[in-house]
């Protein structure tokens, strides 16, 4: 399992899958956003699943392509909803372009995904695309829960979970099972595979919510503090308002729910709250939790020892991330 | 052959498949525009081409669903890049709710639009998926062609024929072919059938723009003169410019490239041009054109002639409409 040569092998097919049609307008969005980077950790994890079944992840490229489409396809539109100027350190879609471009690139980019499939027979198509179409709606489904919880007050802990878990783990856990999938495997080890997966996007979401913080704004390609801004109840504010003193939660609420003028004084003094709250603490040991919870999934694996030591490390480097 | 049966059934069919699940907020404005009405051609179109091919056209229900959300999906999509504020007689989903409402439940219905044909075998399936995908990536082209053509000024009129196949024909055209599919048709019968309704979409859209134009505000739904506001490059106003004297020339595209402070000048203005140039007589030529285009790629069918005469009246029907 080499994870560098995942990587690189999926930017060849990435390079050599370059999508060039008509009209232009329509397909340069979308031939940026693919090219603008990001870790392809989700397709590298469809490539793992396919390899360490099968002992081929060639085959699961095509599967590999879609998974990666689709998460920008959700990019692109989350960043018109959440107004994001930033995306990997570069402009978003919406503001290269306008609006109406990123609606419409993201609108084809959903169709590519599905069309990704159509390298693999009619079986393997059907399990694919039913897949897809499940996490697809549970992304959505998260995406709106992510909305409705910035005009709320009574977001729980339990809930934001549950919307992390839908935003989030379930792309990363149906990336694994699509390579588990196209390896044929058989139903209960896919699911277990899925179930790793979930857990550890669960982990994965929540260190990103750490780094929107507490993260290196050089190296974070986002806008460090973008949670803040858009009022957004994260585990980090969620676990704040449980553990601070009055004073505090007084002081949070106020920032979240009153309009702030000036948007440095406010993240400064959201995250010093946090911090005099231990919250970077209780958000680490969160992360622990599910990351354990992950690999217990692997033991049922029937796939070699080393096989499972690799998933091991991939999710340990994974949480290990500054960026 | 009963339209206002197929009709009634899909309508049915449409109700017991509300679709009811969470969160609220995205599944509401799905089930607004999927009531809203709309003449149901296409899912129709679908139940047609199954039954004059297997003499069954309930077998092709969720197919015919999944004609319908896609479609409904596209109007939600492109009345936000249109800035239009009806839809129907009723107000569009980005008016009800919000831009954001209105970009993530159409994502979903793209999604559940697949959905649907889980409920065929996975030949079926992947025959029905690849169509489909084809087919809605042909709408996203054509959609990127018409915002393209807006702020064009030497678009052709065979451009325009190629948008609208793109934008309209070809949705038209699939829904009957995957009728035939759904009925197990051998290829070369769904492909006359294709085109017969790839044609036919043709004629139609532009007795929609002669509608838009000239039609009665009273029963048309939509904003009567919609296409003069936002300048759109019909086939009227590409044909004006080909036959009109050089004053109405330069009026038109003065009307068409200038800010205009009166709309409803603007309307009554471009119309009377439109009309002092024959541009309905044009426009009515056309549309048999493109009728009859179709009518002949219903000779080559293998089906019963009666099922040849209702795919006919079909045809005359829709180019008689008034709304």
């Amino acid at each position: 399992m080499d994870i560098l040569q995942y990587q690189s092998d999926f930017l060849s097919y990435l390079a050599s899958n370059k999508i060039i049609r008509e009209p232009k307008n329509l397909y340069e969005p979308i031939d940026y956003i693919l090219q603008i980077g990001g870790k392809r950790i989700r397709p590298v994890l469809t490539l793992i699943a396919s390899d360490v079944f099968s002992g081929d992840y060639t085959k699961a490229m095509p599967a590999a392509l879609a998974v990666e489409v689709f998460h920008n396809f959700t990019l692109v539109h989350d960043d018109i909803m959440d107004d994001a100027p930033l995306r990997r350190g570069n402009q978003t879609v919406h503001e290269k372009w306008d609006i109406n471009r990123g609606i419409l690139s993201g609108d084809a980019m959903l169709i590519l995904a599905y069309q990704y499939f159509e390298n693999y027979n009619p079986i393997v198509f059907q399990k694919l695309a039913q897949l897809f179409s499940k996490t697809a709606l549970e992304v959505c489904d998260g995406q709106q829960l992510d909305v409705d919880f910035e005009t709320r007050n009574d977001v729980t802990i339990k809930e934001y979970i549950k919307m992390i878990t839908l935003k989030t783990s379930v792309l990363v856990a149906a990336a694994l099972k699509m390579g588990a999938i196209v390896a044929e495997t058989e139903e209960e080890q896919a699911q277990h595979l899925y179930n790793y997966g979930l857990n550890l996007g669960i982990a994965f979401q929540l260190q990103d919510d750490y780094l929107d913080t507490f993260g290196n704004p050089d190296t974070f390609g986002k806008q460090v503090g973008g949670d803040i801004i858009e009022n957004k109840k994260t585990f980090l504010y969620l676990k704040a308002l449980e553990v601070a003193n009055e004073d505090d939660k007084e002081k949070l609420h106020a920032l979240y729910n009153e309009n702030q003028e000036n948007i440095s004084a406010k993240i400064n003094t959201v995250s010093a709250i946090f911090s005099a709250n231990k919250i970077p603490n209780y958000t680490h040991e969160l992360i622990e939790f599910y990351t354990n919870k992950a690999f217990e999934s692997l033991t049922p694996l029937n796939i070699s020892d080393t096989a499972k030591k690799g998933l091991r490390l991939f999710g340990e480097n994974l949480m290990c991330r500054k960026v």
